[in-house]
């Protein structure tokens, strides 16, 4: 589907913890790695360096329902959703290989910030239209 | 309030991020070791190295409202209701020195897991009589 | 020893990786939470937002003789020594509760950067007298 | 050279800290990424699950010449050398895009542990031969 968003992410040790699972705060890295992707790095950097504008998480409701492994490649797995002027809403999961389920999901709002922390409407991007 | 979790915790270096505030994934590490303190570390690694017995997080809302900065002094405070035989929530909230309202509010279910992630039942624990 | 300072920190789920033990990067994490509790962080909060002026790491030699485990509660030691005008030099280690040997040593070099990033004398600290 | 092994690896908010760099510790997290894709993370799962043996770092020295900026996509570089039959020692340096010289570089003692924590052989790899 043209409309999903994928990113490889390799498990390295750095994201897990003594249990032998990815430790639970990791996959919001994860799912942030793909937003920086869909959004472009480049153009992210040029809007910070500028303007001093920038994205903060607003909210994120997360469901874990399996624990992925080192040495798991995962999909991140990314759609969105524009909601009014001042949020973009975009639905993560993370997927371990060969599983039919999602590991972790996550439905997480970003909002726009200028300089002063002064919200802003977002701006224009093709992912958005 | 006796009901209420209090754990003071320092913003390093290492929690903030190149726009001068913490970066969203670490308050989950804030929680957890407030956690960590309420359900008592000795007793955690005992669990865990006697049963194999640990706790694993099966949900996380998380909402942001203001943005902790280096150096602040965070006050975490937290309160927990067991639901049924399998579940304890959690309610976590961030606070900056000196402010009226949490910068950060997060909704947290824990589960408890044996060998093979088998789901148990809650142990018994005197925090949660 | 009064020349001897000590921070004691916790190992957390977050300071682990799968292997059962505190993942290598880590430790620099602690030492540099010493480092800001003998500047004092209220002082570099104030140099940072008053005059762009911040530290830097310059060199870290790091040698691993054990591993600390979740649940320890780390006694990390550290003295220094200025050398010349422009570093300070700091010499931490990492012990495990109960052992007579370090788990983890590091001499590190700190140096004093401005605004953009120019090198400057380390400024005048009571602990450096 | 084909002796040289190359990662790329992107800059994300997650390295970064509010100095506007990448965090100091971060750049352990990507030289170990370059070393678990040298070795294989599938054999390096492998020999974890069926035999509990891993690789530990024993000693890293790294010296801090410039900052990583968040976006760039650095060049990590490894060479590496078998030095006796219990160590390998590894040579990383990060590259950020379009300079002459490293950023960061880092020489690194790897030993191999099996169960208990006891010292074990470097197992054969094609890349050592």
């Amino acid at each position: 589907d043209p409309a999903i968003h994928h990113l490889k992410t390799r498990v390295y040790y750095e994201d897990t913890d003594h249990s032998g699972v990815v430790y639970h705060a990791n996959y919001l890295k994860f799912f942030e790695r793909a937003r920086e992707d869909i959004f472009g790095v480049e153009t992210l950097v040029r809007m910070w360096n500028d303007k001093g504008i920038g994205f903060a998480v607003y909210k994120a409701d997360i469901g874990y329902h399996d624990g992925a492994q080192f040495g798991d490649l995962l999909d991140i797995r990314t759609t969105w959703e524009k909601q009014g002027p001042y949020r973009v809403v975009f639905f993560h999961s993370a997927w371990r290989p060969g599983l039919s389920k999602p590991a972790v999901t996550c439905t997480l709002e970003l909002v726009c910030l200028g300089p002063g922390k002064k919200l802003l409407p977002i701006p224009e991007f093709d992912f958005l239209d």
